[in-house]
């Protein structure tokens, strides 16, 4: 199974996602593309369109205690993970795990701009990569 | 000064470059796009060709003392910086400078693929991104 991976975000951590959206703009100038809190993630993201992919600006929701809080809390502000989008997500899945990678998502959860995704664990991806495949319907 | 921002590449610090570009091509389709030793900068980098972009796989050289020695001893293996190419890579730099960001290259140098190269300071980037310009002649 060698589908066409495509990279459709680069995710980066932030602590003040109103104010990364601000700079990205006026400074870079990235302009916005969607943005939406995915409750079930504890998480609010906002994607910057760039000519070629986009990046997701990810914070925790207030009160949360997910993956992202631990991250912050840790090393701060920062690259967080690739997300590749995928024609068929059940079935990249399934090859890689029997290449032995280990899956976070063994089924697909809703993502964000109505894709669904999984993740994949660091430790199982060359380069100690976080990696999240994608699906658009 | 907004010129349109693309995504070069997604910079990642691996230890085993072989092992790295061959894991990648066999298990997730990722063709070796370039791969050259830049004596300068003390790294061997192998690009992975994307539909869409590209990831640059980056290993000190041997006897090395550069700040990927540093990053992969400090944390281990992982995303390292966002590479964006523009148009103007000086007007762009001045630019940045004029708005406050801190430069680690003052001044272009010679990077992967014939490109002229600098980076910005991650304490600048909202996000805290290692972030690189490149050029193309």
């Amino acid at each position: 199974m060698l589908q066409n991976y495509i990279v459709d975000h680069i995710g980066i951590a932030v602590s003040n996602l109103d104010k990364s959206i601000e700079r990205y703009y006026d400074d870079l100038g990235f302009v916005l593309h969607s943005r939406e809190t995915l409750s079930h993630l504890e998480v609010e993201v906002a994607f910057l369109a760039l000519p070629n992919t986009k990046l997701e600006l990810i914070m925790p929701t207030p009160g949360s205690s997910n993956p992202i809080v631990k991250f912050l809390s840790e090393q701060g502000e920062g690259l967080h993970h690739i997300c590749y989008e995928v024609t068929d997500i059940r079935a990249e899945l399934a090859s890689l795990k029997s290449k032995g990678y280990r899956l976070i998502d063994e089924e697909p959860r809703p993502g964000a701009n109505g894709s669904i995704i999984a993740f994949i664990h660091p430790t199982s991806v060359s380069g100690h990569v976080l990696t999240e495949l994608c699906e658009y319907p």
